[in-house]
């Protein structure tokens, strides 16, 4: 069977969240698939390296109190149910992985800029999500494509 | 309107391409969407860096008539007529995006070993495929993940 039966929806919380959000519904419409929805936070500690002088742990808890709210009214629009949102901290690749294997995956759905050059180098989660995947992964276009 | 239309079947003529193949007629039957499918001959001059002191015309030709007959096989196991069989010579990736466009394509479909570390920097097509791609592109699991 070629049929995708999970998909795991990896979301930004950004405007473009919505576009992807719309592939991975017309997608699990048209296989009769469930969808999980996953917003990894990238602790602040891994994005500036652990060097800031001063306690983050309460601009933590705002930062996952903000992305709860925003995760449970996209997940409302697309009808996901609560057991299927998950909220994460760590390394988006990583978590990504896990969560699809967790959830029994056989699809990870992701943005993706399709940047290249310096901007590429500068990173890009679908790339990474790409490479160490278990499953297969589809990339959906949001935003211009940077020449 | 979040449904795919036009898929561009990549593949690369390997044992893997049967079930990236599989894959895409899934997608193709679950939307209504028509199949393009293409292989792109990466021409010898450009794989050794055009320093072989000998003709290679007539290797290339006989590389290009085997190709013309494998690509037919698959294309004829999946119903694909003949107009939206594609072989071309050039860099996979440049040639993808291009056929994409020309077949109006909104989706790419290729396979993925998954690679990361060391056999990624040595290329990977799905990779390089992502980035400068207009539309979106999925990338089908082959192969053993390498970690």
């Amino acid at each position: 069977m070629a049929n995708y039966t999970h998909l795991l929806l990896a979301i930004d919380l950004t405007e473009d969240a919505k576009r992807v959000g719309e592939r991975a519904q017309a997608l699990a419409a048209a296989f009769g698939a469930q969808v999980s929805v996953l917003h990894v936070i990238e602790p602040l500690s891994l994005a500036y390296g652990g060097d800031i002088p001063m306690d983050l742990s309460s601009v933590q808890d705002q930062i996952h109190e903000q992305a709860k709210g925003q995760l449970q009214e996209f997940s409302a629009a697309l009808a996901i149910p609560e057991e299927r949102q998950h909220l994460v901290f760590g390394r988006p690749e990583a978590e990504i992985h896990r969560i699809a294997e967790e959830t029994g995956s056989d699809l990870i759905v992701v943005g993706s800029h399709g940047r290249h050059g310096l901007a590429l180098l500068l990173g890009s989660t679908a790339n990474s999500v790409l490479h160490g995947a278990r499953c297969d992964v589809l990339a959906v276009r949001v935003g211009e494509v940077e020449d």
